[in-house]
C-alpha cells in the first residue's frame, strides 16, 4: 500500500513562524508613505504595535504565542496529500502532492493570519476591528478569528457581491461579526458615494477606504488586512512549515516544482518561503517555484515593477511591486481572490532577484483543470486554487512527455461549496475567457505615484 | 499542552467493517415483501448480489474491499477532537470529544457508504445507479461514489429543493452525474403526477419511487440508498472503528455518553454499533446512547412499533420498525435528512431491547447549540448535527450541576456550508419551533399496512 495522507502530529506542529526577510540576499526596498512618499512603517492609527513590529523584522523565526497555537491545533496541522488518483488519471509520471487548507472551519487558509492578527489586537487592548472583504472569504475567516478571542468585528462588503452571494456574509454574522454592503452610510466616505450614487455597487477599494475610515475615526479599533503585507506572510509560513517537515520527514521527498496561486500572494508565499530559502542558499538551485495568476489580471508576467498604492484611494502604503496601476479594475472572474492589481512586495522582490517565476492561465482552462481535479481526487476546488491545478496538470503532462519522474507540490488553498454558481457557469458553457485588457492596463499605469529616489 | 485532536495513521484504519447482526442477542425481524407481505430479502431487481449478501448478513466481520479502503484514504481517517474550547464556554467538568466527518470532499458522513455500493455495483458488471435526494446530501455523496468508479448516475432530486438549493445540485453535476427534477417527464410514475399537476413541487416518496421504476425498467442499472438499510449502516461503521481505536489507544479514554442525530439513522449507528457490541456482551453495562430527533419528526419518541413500508409509495419492503406512517410528511425544518417517517431496524430493535435510547429536540434549540458550538470550536455545522449538538451541551450543563466529569462523545456528521440559509433565517429571527403534528401523525398511522403474523 503506497502512502496517500501525510499528516504531523500535533505535537510536531511548528512553534514559530519563518521570516524570509532575515535571508533575503537583497533587503526588501522599504514601504513609502501615501502622502509623503517618504520611507515609512505603516500608518500606526491602523495596526497594533506588534503587527507593525513583525511587518519589519528581520528576525529569522517568530514564536507563536501559545495561545495561537492553540487554536491553529483545532485545524491544523492540514493533510498532505499525494494525489495518485490524478497522476493515473494524466498517465504521468511524476508523483503530485497537495497540502490541502480546505479543512479549516472557514473552508481556506486566510484564518492562518485571522487568527495570529486578532490575537494580537486583543493582546494591545483592542476592542474592535474593522476590515473589507470581496467576495467573503477574508471576512469570514477574519470573523472566526476575532471570534475565538471575543473582538467586535465590522466588515465592509462590496455591495454587489453583499447582495448576491449572501452565503459568506451569513457565514460572518453566524461568527458574531457585523457586515455591511460597502457603500455604506456609516463613514463620510460611504456618504459621500451614496450621495452622488446612490445605487452604486461597490470596489473593493471603496471597501478598503471605509475599513480604514471607520478605523482611523473610533477609539480602541484597528483594521486589518488579509494579504500582501510581509506579516500576512509570516502567518501564513505555517503551511509551508508543515509541509517541508512532513514531507522531508515521512514522504521522504523535496519538490522539483512547487506551484500555487497568487492574488495577493499570502496563501502561495506562505507555502513556498520556507522551500525559497534552500534556493538562495544555494542548496536547491533547480527547485522551480510557479507563481500563477489569471490571464485576466496578469501582475507579474504582465505589470510594471514599481512604485504604487495598495489600494485605490491612495490611503495605503506605496509598495515597491508589479502593479497594473492601483485604479485598474479586473475583468469579473469568478476567482475574486485573485482580482488584485498588486502583489505582496516580497513575492515580487523575489521574482526581480529571480528566485520564483509567474505564469497567466486563462479562466476557462482553470475550470476545466479544477474538474479534472474533481473527478479523481474528490475535491471540488476553489475557483483561485483551480488556477494552481491547471499550471500542476500541465507541468504534470510534461513529464508524461519527457518521462520524468518529477516531485510537484500543489499548495492548494481551499474548498468550492462557497463557489458552486462559478462551477454551474462553467458546465453549462456560460463562463467565457477574457482578453488581457491591454488599454485598462496601459490607463492605469498613467496614474502610478512619483516616488522621489532615494 | 493538553492534545486537542486524535488521529489514526492511515495504516492503522479499520480493513473490516462491523455487523452487529452477529451480536444481537436477539436476531432482528425479517423484512417483509411489499407485495405479498411474506418475509423477503430486498426485491432482487433493485439491489446487486453483494449488496443483498451483506444486508441479510450475521457474520461479525465484513472485509473492506482494498479498492474502497484506497478511496477511503482520500480523506479518512476522519479526526477525533477534543472540544476544549465548548466545554471551557459551558464551564462544564465534562470531557467533550466529537469525530468530525466535515472533512470529506461531500463535506459528510454520506461517502462512507456511497463509495462500497459504487464499488459492490462496478464489480457486478452494473453501468449506471439511479437515486433519490432531497435537499441533496445523498445525491451529492453518490455522485463522488460514482466518479471514483466510473459508474452513471441518474439523480431524482424534489422539484422544490431543485430549484431553491441548487448548489448541491450542480456539485453533483461537478462530479459528472445527472440529475433532473421530481416529478420528471423521465418515468411513468412521473408522467402520470405531472399530468395531474404541472406545478407539483414533488417530495421524497415520490423521487424514491420514480428511481425505483427508473432502475427496475433499464438494463444494467441498480437502485441505491443512502440511509436506513442494514448494509448502509454496515459501512457507516468505518466511523466508530476509529473512534474506538484512537479513543482508546491515543486519549485513553471511553465515553460515558455518546450523543448523536438520527434521520434514517446510518451516520449515529455508524458511529456506535462498535460501542453497543460492549453494552450488549455486558463489559460496558453503563454506557448510555442517545438517539436525537426532531420534535417535529419524533419518529422514536412519538412513533408506533410496527410494521411499515420504507417508502411513500409502498414499492419498499415493509420492515418492523418506529414509524410515524409511511404517508406522514413531517413539516419543513431546515434538517432536511431528519425527515423520514421511519428509522433503521437495527436502530429500533436496539431501542425496543433497551441499549440505546431516544429524546427529541425542537428547531430553534439547535441552531442555538449549533451557534455556540460555532462561537467557541469555530465549525458551522449541519442542521442535522446541530441536533446531537443541542443534547451534548445539554448532558454536559447536567455535568456541570452534579459536578461529574463524564466523557461524552458526539458524532458530528458534516459542515453546514450548504446550510447557510437556515443560519440565516436563525439569526434574523424568521425561524420557529413547530408542534408535533399529532392529528397528522394519528391519520397516517392509520394507513399502516396489515402484516400476517409469521
Amino acid at each position: 500500500m503506497e502512502k496517500t495522507k501525510f499528516t504531523l502530529d500535533e505535537k510536531d506542529m511548528p512553534t514559530q513562524w519563518y521570516n524570509i526577510q532575515a535571508d533575503l540576499p537583497e533587503p526588501l526596498p522599504p514601504l513609502r508613505h501615501p502622502q509623503t512618499m517618504e520611507p515609512t512603517i505603516l500608518p500606526p492609527p491602523l495596526f497594533c504595535d506588534e503587527i507593525n513590529k513583525q511587518e519589519f523584522s528581520t528576525e529569522r523565526w517568530i514564536d507563536i504565542p501559545e495561545e495561537v497555537q492553540a487554536i491553529y491545533r483545532t485545524w491544523r496541522p492540514t493533510v498532505l496529500h499525494r494525489a495518485h488518483r490524478l497522476e493515473k488519471a494524466l498517465d504521468t509520471p511524476a508523483k503530485i502532492f497537495y497540502k490541502y487548507e480546505g479543512t479549516s472551519q472557514a473552508g481556506s487558509h486566510k484564518p492562518n493570519t485571522a487568527v495570529a492578527q486578532a490575537y494580537y489586537n486583543k493582546k494591545a487592548g483592542i476592542k474592535r476591528l474593522t476590515t473589507e472583504t470581496g467576495a467573503g472569504q477574508w471576512g469570514s475567516a477574519l470573523s472566526m478569528g476575532c471570534m475565538f478571542f471575543g473582538i467586535e468585528l465590522k466588515v465592509y462588503m462590496v455591495k454587489v457581491s453583499f447582495y448576491q452571494k449572501p452565503y459568506r456574509r451569513i457565514l460572518m454574522e453566524t461568527w458574531g461579526a457585523t457586515c455591511v454592503p460597502s457603500p455604506s452610510p456609516d463613514t463620510k466616505t460611504g456618504q459621500a458615494v451614496l450621495a452622488r450614487d446612490p445605487e452604486c455597487t461597490g470596489s473593493l477599494g471603496m471597501a478598503i477606504s471605509e475599513a480604514v475610515e471607520d478605523a482611523a475615526t473610533h477609539d480602541d479599533t484597528k483594521y486589518s488586512l488579509g494579504s500582501v503585507l510581509n506579516h500576512v506572510l509570516l502567518h501564513q509560513t505555517v503551511i509551508g512549515l508543515e509541509t517541508k517537515k512532513v514531507m522531508m520527514e515521512q514522504a521522504d521527498t523535496y519538490p522539483d516544482i512547487i506551484v500555487g496561486c497568487i492574488g495577493g500572494g499570502s496563501n502561495f508565499a506562505g507555502m513556498y518561503l520556507p522551500f525559497v530559502k534552500d534556493k538562495i542558499d544555494g542548496t536547491k538551485p533547480d527547485l522551480r517555484i510557479i507563481n500563477v495568476e489569471p490571464t485576466s489580471c496578469p501582475t507579474v508576467t504582465k505589470g510594471l515593477y514599481a512604485w504604487d498604492y495598495g489600494d485605490v484611494a491612495g490611503l495605503a502604503p506605496i509598495a515597491l511591486m508589479y502593479t497594473l496601476g492601483h485604479d485598474f479594475i479586473p475583468p469579473p472572474v469568478h476567482a475574486g481572490g485573485l482580482r488584485y492589481h498588486g502583489m505582496a512586495p516580497i513575492i515580487c522582490h523575489l521574482h526581480k532577484l529571480g528566485f520564483v517565476e509567474a505564469r497567466a492561465v486563462p479562466q476557462l482552462a482553470t475550470f476545466e483543470a479544477g474538474i479534472t481535479f474533481a473527478r479523481s481526487e474528490g475535491i471540488v476546488s476553489a475557483p483561485e486554487t483551480n488556477h494552481a491545478i491547471r499550471v500542476t496538470i500541465d507541468e504534470a503532462l510534461k513529464c508524461k512527455e519527457t518521462g520524468e519522474a518529477k516531485t510537484i507540490l500543489l499548495a492548494h488553498s481551499g474548498h468550492g461549496h462557497f463557489d458552486m454558481a462559478a462551477y454551474e457557469a462553467y458546465l453549462s458553457g456560460k463562463l467565457k475567457d477574457y482578453d488581457y485588457p491591454e488599454e485598462k492596463v496601459k490607463e492605469a499605469l498613467a496614474h502610478l505615484p512619483q516616488v522621489p529616489q532615494s
